[in-house]
């Protein structure tokens, strides 16, 4: 980089490049953590129509840990079914019937379902989240996403491994860009491609953010554009970061700054996509449909709010050339449309309003490393994985890696982590991102493929494969089901290095690893069936010890950059219990426990590790203050005790019963302990007298007094 | 009222005085049915501290219908037990004990229950509502609450009944008053009243709001302040208005302008108020708690938001002098303060932080009339009533005052309702108002009273007694048993001209009354015997039809001043039922019913009288578009059907089973027919074949084609 003495120069412990929903979800963490950062986008506004829009359990799961699960609850429509529509073999091929109804979200899984709402409405949220826990972290009022801003230039110092180490070692170069610079390209489609429909009905082109734009001629553009941008002698400044996270999108400029690549290629199958207000006497149209036709393709049905309905729809028609790419100038909102309604032939499908539509060719591609050498410099989102729209994945997993990443970054950042853990971002979820790939491939081939029309035809999909797949599916997009491996976050068999790529990086940076046998983790894990370690913890309703008010539990465990303890206390008015209890917590209270020793000079005892108790004795025989150690309720002198860390596992007057014991797996006499991460995944399970485990556990990752 | 050429002069339709709940719930009603309105405070600040704050079921049903429920019920502390305490006969008169445990909301009332928020967040949350709904309306932005603004002067001219009248028959004057004529009075105690305690501690004094206050000397400084707004020559303007809405307190002004006093008195009872964060040993801070002492008089907890414990203290020191009024200067947070740690003993209680305290006596009053004799200004909340704050029921009924009047006087002045149902506010309410004080006369004497020291000691309350008025007066208080008597727009037996007061006033305006004899209405009701005409319509889960997504159905019940004929269809597969659903259908498409009628020439057909239908088959089994009648969902060109008004009564994936037929108490079968007004009280119950009584319900009020 070319320092220049005039160039204005500043410190921030994080910088975010992209304000998509994965850089958006990284800024609301870091608030959340109390992290200074700053947050830049080249484009000059935010997005408001099309664009990924489904949203998975565990979304909104991590929504509601920041929250505002419930605006976005509240604003979206709510898919409750999926019909599966196959031809028709009464009607000789001409026609399609419904065969199959399946809850769109497995029931039980979750307490929430799956749920559609527009990009720009959770952005929306986002901001507004961002701006109230800036403000709230008191890290003053939010100067907002820093729009028409790029990055131009990124170095890494090489001090960032060991003596000498700089606190800010990414010097990042940013240039704001005029108006017209940074205006995003869209063009909309004249009334001719429509069959005479007006222009005014006809909404936003995505086809400029497609993959199947001209990605070259983009290039060269944007070449041209900073190149433009650099003569104009616009804004400048430079920012030392101590992290940077990049969540510039399929072609992010942070991972070519990095000099990696994404592997993987495209297939044949071409997609269109419309936004559209539906008139049409299909009697499924307000539910999620797969629709596979005879000859014609297939089609997927995907009910929005407002009573717009989103199409995904195979483009037969269009085929790549001999280079892989297809001619986009063929593709048209009267191309795309036309093919819905061969499609769903013999209903009528017809529209009057279309809010947006695009098209791209399926493809999927990985990015080999999710971060820098020193772990300064991290990648998320599409920016290190891309794939086909219609599993509603893409927003949703790039939203789970930047939550995945922000929280281990800010406490690092803060002192409170060993940078050791940073390593842990690759190794789980590059993995999530390779499975993903393989779901998207092979689902991908299913849904466009010709279905069989008998069992002799090998050549067609089977449709009983393919509800098998679509259900497996569903469960692997549901987002719980992912299940970080070994690392000293999560103490299970196997090898922390052999996670992620096993490179040299994740081996040096991992820190003193952990061991743990099949057997012994067997045992383990025996006392909380329902919690498997690695595996996010799972929430049922429980009560209020105090005020027996009753909370899912997974409220209870909202992103603020703290670890847990849960105590399952069991039966607390059993004599043999109690006492096996008022160990755990003298224990805890030690003077030279974990617990104290993470604790900051003057600070809170929960302020690192907040310890939560479920008991399972009866509520109504039960007393906070009598029957309960006092440091599971910590007396403060000017705010008296907290009455809101105990809870028991007892009938609610009015929302029924949780049954959380049972449902998590643990024995309601005896209990067990849980130690879980600040982003509610499960990390340590043991028994009440484990407590010298669970010290180590927490000794392993936290920087305690003794090394502060 | 002195003319003045140079006073600028408008027209409105409504104008609301007071900016508290019922003025907002006002406005936020208005806003919602799209009509014109203006909304005046003196006050320049909204409240910040203390204030009435609990709110019950039906408030929560309305917040819920305004569209913001969610807010409030995620901020506040929600109650869930109420302990009774009472004297210990094991500790010789000098302790207390729990005697009881009860739900604090009684199970399966309502889909809400009774929860705690502060005042100034509600008037928050109403803020933002109307800001919103108003500019949805076209009403354009909202320049919000005119603060500093009080009205001078009050004039109904005499062409309000009949030939000649005029549209905007209510005069009203307005004047502007400087910052520190409009500053609210609000001096903090000392530290000498609190016993060495720092100021910084102790929030807000509420003792000038207070029954306690000096009002002798308040009128003659208000009148003193208005004197010298006038020499000052302050902004003044006339405002034309079709209604005035008087929400301006227990002092309103426009009550006076009225000339209506209040009538009733006060009681010995005096009780002192403190919000504070408590530091106490007592087990049940955090539950609703009713405390008796044997000596020491009572005490009532209140658990609120943010660590705040409300609490309601007797002062049995304080007594009113022989006039009837006790010495305001004797009340300190130190003597209020000292009386609570005596009733609480042997528990210890203490605190660092007072939020805001005052003190007041008990004591009923009500107005004799709720309007004027033309129906043109009426008065709402404690502008008509007022007694003690003890039951949580201040702000809720006067809330529930406006939400009564407001949709009716907006119909009104839309032309869509006859201006005959405008009496049916004070019959409506006043009863309620009456029933409120009853109920608080009864409860303030048996929580003030002594606790009988055994069955003999007939001078002391019996626990029993006390216990069985606090569940009665909890089933009250939920506002869920308000049962509104016989009129044109409830479809009962008795004489509509026999509620409320009885005067010329309300018979001349009732319009033709219906008549309806005990035996024909028996017989109408049993089939719906769980929605009772009169009362609100109870809400159930059902699904909607084409999309299975569950929905509370009272969700589907906004207020937006549209009636709703709510259609049971019955088991629409069964043919004999499905021809009884298509006669209904037919004659309420037919071109001369009352729905065409009143439905406004290029309107859509839902925008006076909705049609919502709930039907019992199985929903798998049915379709949306193939087994309802146009009419049901009704076609629009530009949007295709409509998806959102037929439901099913059926089980969800998710969220169980309302059993809404069986809770509604009609046949699965044959189902019926129900009207519902606005505000979701049920007008009428009939059968499908009773086509032409709904059709004669509607003409009563409705203005219909032929007389527009």
């Amino acid at each position: 980089m070319t320092d220049n003495a005039e160039i204005p120069e500043s410190n921030v412990d994080v910088l975010i490049i992209g304000a998509g929903p994965a850089g958006l979800m990284a800024a609301s963490s870091l608030a959340h953590l109390k992290v200074p950062f700053r947050i830049i986008d080249r484009r000059r506004t935010k997005i408001f129509t099309g664009q990924a829009d489904g949203l998975q359990c565990r979304s909104l799961e991590i929504f509601d840990s920041l929250g505002f699960a419930d605006r976005v609850k509240k604003e979206a429509n709510h898919m409750m079914e999926i019909c599966m529509w196959n031809p028709d073999p009464e009607s000789g091929e001409q026609g399609i019937r419904r065969s199959d109804r399946i809850p769109d979200t497995i029931v039980g899984l979750s307490r929430f379902q799956q749920i559609v709402l527009h990009q720009g409405r959770i952005e929306r949220f986002f901001l507004d989240n961002i701006a109230k826990y800036h403000q709230v972290a008191g890290l003053g009022p939010w100067r907002g996403v820093e729009r028409g801003v790029v990055p131009e230039a990124l170095e890494i110092t090489a001090k960032t491994d060991g003596e000498g180490e700089e606190l800010y070692p990414v010097r990042v170069k940013l240039r704001g860009l005029s108006e017209d610079e940074a205006g995003v390209k869209q063009v909309n489609v004249g009334a001719e491609g429509l069959g005479g429909k007006s222009v005014g009905n006809i909404g936003g082109d995505g086809m400029f953010r497609s993959n199947l734009g001209d990605h070259e001629k983009d290039e060269e553009e944007e070449e041209e554009m900073m190149k433009r941008a650099r003569e104009r002698g616009g804004e400048t400044e430079v920012v030392n970061c101590k992290y940077v996270i990049g969540c510039d999108g399929a072609r992010s400029w942070t991972r070519r700054a990095l000099g990696f690549e994404l592997d993987g290629e495209a297939t044949d199958f071409i997609w269109g996509v419309m936004d559209i207000i539906p008139i049409t006497d299909f009697p499924d149209i307000r539910m999620r449909c797969a629709i596979h036709s005879a000859n014609d393709g297939s089609l997927m049905v995907i009910p929005r709010e407002n009573r717009l309905v989103r199409l995904y729809i195979q483009l037969k028609e269009v085929t790549p050339d001999a280079s892989g790419r297809a001619d986009r100038s063929k593709i048209t909102p009267a191309l795309i449309f036309g093919a819905a309604q061969r499609i769903m032939h013999p209903y009528k499908i017809d529209y009057e309003h279309c809010d947006w539509w695009t098209a791209y060719q399926i493809g999927q591609r990985i990015a080999n490393s999710f971060s820098d050498d020193a772990n300064r410099v991290f990648l998320a989102g599409d920016a290190v994985h891309t794939h086909s729209p219609k599993a509603g994945q893409g927003m949703n997993v790039s939203m789970q890696d930047s939550y995945n990443l922000a929280w281990k970054v800010g406490l690092v950042a803060k002192g409170i982590c060993k940078p050791s853990i940073l390593s842990t971002y690759q190794s789980e979820r590059r993995r999530v991102a390779q499975d993903l790939i393989d779901f998207d491939q092979k689902f991908s081939r299913l849904f466009s493929g010709r279905p069989a029309k008998d069992v002799m035809d090998a050549e067609g999909v089977s449709m009983e494969e393919f509800k098998d797949a679509f259900l497996k599916g569903n469960l692997f997009a549901s987002g719980l089901i992912v299940n970080y491996g070994p690392s000293n976050l999560v103490i299970k068999p196997g090898d922390p290095a052999e996670q992620g790529d096993g490179s040299e990086k994740s081996r040096r940076l991992e820190g003193t690893p952990h061991s743990i046998t099949e057997e012994e983790f067997a045992k383990k894990q025996a006392l909380a069936a329902g919690l498997p370690v690695g595996m996010r913890f799972n929430s049922f309703k429980v009560l209020n010890q105090a005020c027996a008010r009753p909370w899912h539990f997974q409220e209870r465990l909202k992103l603020d950059g703290r670890f847990r303890v849960v105590l399952f206390a069991g039966n607390i008015l059993a004599p043999g219990q109690k006492e096996r209890v008022q160990k755990f917590c003298d224990r805890l209270n030690a003077p030279g426990s974990f617990l104290r020793r993470a604790t900051p000079r003057g600070a809170k005892i929960d302020s690192v590790v907040e310890v939560l108790t479920i008991h399972s004795a009866k509520r109504t025989e039960t007393e906070l203050l009598r029957d309960f150690p006092d440091i599971l309720h910590p007396f403060d002198p000017h705010y008296g005790w907290d009455y809101s860390k105990v809870f028991v596992d007892d009938v609610s007057y009015h929302e029924g019963f949780g049954d959380a014991y049972k449902n998590y797996g643990v024995d309601k006499e005896r209990g067990c302990v849980v130690a879980v991460r600040p982003d509610q995944y499960v990390g340590w399970v043991g028994d009440l007298e484990d407590f010298g485990e669970l010290e180590q556990y927490f000794e392993r990752f936290l920087v305690l007094a003794n090394e502060q």
